[in-house]
């Protein structure tokens, strides 16, 4: 049993909280969040104590790991304070907005046995999963081209997207880190295309792009595309696909129930997509805790580490980068 | 090569004149028609002979088998002249609508080597014959239920429907012999329910039915049920499923092209079904001619035969007898 | 806030206990099981009370609502004990097996205010909601047909087979509420065709059957058509479809996740669909206790009652005579 | 009736030759091919006359147009012949190898009256076309994405692929020209990643790419993806996504039969995409003959034109361009 506190009492906090609350071989310390009410809230819903500050959380003896979903600004440092304090962490991505800090603070844990894990949860999709598996099982032959299709249903409030680090850190950086994971291979070089098509005047004003088309190659010659837009009216859109020399596996949308209707006007399927990523990937939410838990209690590797939520943001510069220079970036480039 | 033709333009008449013509091996020797202006239209169109009358047809040496497209109340004739004539036949269903004058023909016709085929273009459906196939392959083991789904997409003309011999007799024969046909055993008792709903007052005239069901058992326990109506507003619906101790095989409706539509009313596909049966079963037509000059060609048996037909309007008439009378008949009580 | 105690902590007894415990407007008053040990370990893990007798539940002034999860012959007496008592009972089907006996319990508890809701769960699901929504809101325009497919994943223990009262009553009494339910008017015949398939020897044993189709019609001739089987390789299938005068709607199978896969031998999904009824009517479940709790605290009707139960389990009835006299039975025979 | 001379027997000439033939407004003048033999065959095959050499066609009086089918290096002659001649001419994909030889073709025809269309056949297929129109038509709202996947089934003989001119311009090119179409609006900016991944040796020989992906944006911020292989195992893969800000629509690959089997395994469909482009476009040519000869007929505008196939050839040498030089190509670089 892991004694695990969350770190942000936010929507994803207050998710993760239950989900740990709930595990069977998890047990939830505590909350915290720097508003208090926000804290008091989930800890009373939840029947766990509520911590008054994160000192108070790195300093509890009984506390073996911590969940951080605070604000990005205040990842670095609490994940640094989990390392000192021997205490494990699973990080919400990003890890920072400035790859310099992410790289200093690489330095500074350089070597620590702590285990750190990124919260990039759509490694644990099991559709996702079974796309990766049939990979590795062969069934598709070697990996030539990867497509993932991932699209909000609809716009975040402005005051999320000033504070969110641009697209690509925010959203695309979820898909960079799959492309990764699935292509098994490090990406070389990044050419991305961002317009301003949804809420032009916003994405003016953040000098930021809310749908996006991103070409990814690596050293022995695979593709990888990804295709992302701030708004998809018809829902979450959420799809993998993998082209091999045997064949091609696709991880599709799932619908929530199937009731097709037959008419003069054609086909129709009324239910819509999970609506958004806390729906969608709640299987995956669950696995996650599962995961970290094996890593904390066995000392094995975290499935997801520090270094991948590193790559995955200088993928992201390279995003921005390369729309801002129009022109291909070599990953080589930004190290 | 050889050499059929056609008794009989209308409708589907047509169609099988110009499959035969278009046939790599088949020749249409001319065609024949009470209404000499249809005979001739389509004896231009394909450029063949326009026979002045059936004793003309029947009477041409260079004539090796006939198509039988006339009129129901005409088939019993033909067919015996065919027979006399040593020309192979190929008749549309049903033989007649009385079982009595189908039991007379088949004595008179007892014994004979000239090949009498029935144009149950079910049966030679790609997508109904794979299913057959998966099943006679062992893929979903022993046969347990049979489910038949056969909707028209619209009511027929009143003209038609009053000579039809009645939806049994017209309409579920198809699929009593299709259910046959995958049963692989005969129906030892027939239950049918029949209803007015599509258009009450014109089935209350011609005593006949617009929506019925019709549950089918065999000695061995197998089941089928085949759901037909005269109107399906969304298409002419063709499926059928076989559920075994293995699994479960469905020949499914097919669209024509597949545009899928997502917007937040959810998922639609507008395509329609293929409007109807010569549509639908273009495909089976052609596979028709081809088997049937096969088995004129070879020798071989006929895939679908004159027994074929005597039971398909032998259950046909069990279907009505059970409305008529609100039970369960025994197929023996009517041989 | 509703207090229920459940009675019966065997698999479904289990489940309600902790969709109620979880249920933000109903609490769980405790559990009882004639086995000390069953209801222990529920009442541990769960934090509530274990009741040593139904006695103390009937007694207990602090329970408003009874759920009844106990074997199917103490059903009718623990309903009357909670009328008496003035608790409102939601009791699992079948009320009993003996019709003689449902309507004896009938005549003692008439014209009591007491709420009995009948778990004939698949009324709650989404998706054939979904399907009979359309059905009431025109889309489909006036209904039809019916059709019903449910199959269990695999053959039950043959202890469980033994008392189940046949499969009739045990499994496609759900089928026959469901259809009622579609129909929107009472089913005046029933013909049943009943097959030992699936395992002959014990059916033979037991005078049960494990392959059947159901055929019901009713006055205005609507119909309807039950498929069961007691073995789907393939899994758990559970579909509704709905024909009307203006299309068709079905509710289809859905699948937990959603991989396809194309290679050179086609295009497959390894999905299974979920494996049983707590799995596949979830959401279901769920849902039926929301509308127990608004019954009991609005003093509104439950959505389906004793009068329910016992119309299924006379339908039932009629299934077993159909089968064993070969013959259309006129459901007002049984009354 | 328009009069049609088809130039080239090789595969596609052929189909062209038989679709001219059985069209009710064309009519097939003869065929033309260096190779005699080839070019009897099929006049034989076909009842119509074979022309001795390409002046002989353009020559002949009774020629209306011609549909030139010919190896690449003939095209640029035989489009000027065809003008100079006065006959309306439709062409193969691509006009040249050579953008310098194209464009000097322009020049020369300049201000010609004669109609010449380009056989872009994807753009007239009914499920791309049904795509676009619901674009058209506002379902979908502005256009932000489109996602094209166009993959052989497999690598073409080395012979051909030798004399291709390379992926882009013999394969990518079509979807140039999809994409351009659907967009709706001229393509700004190029990137490609090209790889040697079906078959390295051979793609190293001729310095060209079997796997290759294409990332495309416009003025206005819209985003195309191509996706190419020269090899999928799984068939002969070809859809299209459109996303707008109202929705989403896909033209998916369409399964000539639909049986689903349903066993311990999961679901699967056995049945193949249509083989390659003769079957899958088969509608699509069919209608591109019966546009071309409205054009003519009527003297409307060609639907797809020389500067079309100018523009898909341009941006095909964009495509190896930025292979070549690992950068994103403006257009305006090319012109």
């Amino acid at each position: 049993m892991i004694s695990i506190a969350v770190l942000g009492c936010g929507r994803i906090g207050r998710m993760h909280a239950a989900n740990i609350a709930a595990h069977p071989r998890a047990e939830l310390a505590g909350v915290f969040d720097v508003h208090g009410r926000a804290a008091a809230e989930v800890a009373e819903g939840l029947g766990v104590r509520r911590f008054a500050s994160a000192d108070e959380v790195f300093a509890a003896s009984g506390v073996d790991a911590v969940l951080i979903a605070t604000s990005t600004p205040t990842h670095v440092d609490f994940i640094e304070r989990g390392v000192r304090a021997g205490k494990a962490v699973l990080c919400e991505k990003p890890i920072d907005l400035s790859l310099e800090r992410v790289n200093a603070l690489r330095q500074r844990i350089a070597g620590t046995s702590v285990p750190i894990m990124l919260g990039f949860v759509r490694r644990f999709d099991n559709g996702h999963g079974a796309a990766r598996r049939a990979l590795l099982d062969g069934e598709i032959g070697d990996l030539w081209q990867v497509v993932i299709t991932s699209r909000d249903p609809g716009m975040a409030p402005a005051a999320y997207i000033e504070q969110s680090g641009g697209i690509f850190r925010d959203m695309t950086i979820h898909d960079l880190d799959l492309a990764r994971f699935m292509l098994g291979e490090e990406v070389t070089t990044v050419t991305a295309s961002g317009s301003r098509l949804v809420d032009p005047a916003l994405m003016e004003r953040c000098q930021d792009y809310d749908v996006v088309t991103v070409l990814l190659s690596t050293a022995s010659g695979r593709q990888a595309v990804i295709t992302n837009s701030r708004q998809a009216s018809y829902g979450y859109d959420q799809r993998v696909e993998l082209l091999g020399s045997k064949g091609m596996v696709i991880s599709e949308n799932a619908l929530e129930n199937l009731v097709s209707r037959h008419t003069a006007d054609g086909t129709s399927i009324r239910a819509r997509l999970p609506h958004f990523f806390i729906e969608r990937y709640r299987q995956a939410f669950d696995t996650e805790i599962g995961l970290f838990v094996d890593a904390v209690e066995n000392g094995t590797p975290v499935p997801v580490g520090f270094e991948d939520g590193r790559i995955a943001l200088l993928l992201a510069d390279a995003c921005f980068r390369s729309v801002a220079e129009g022109r291909t970036i070599a990953v080589s480039e930004l190290e």
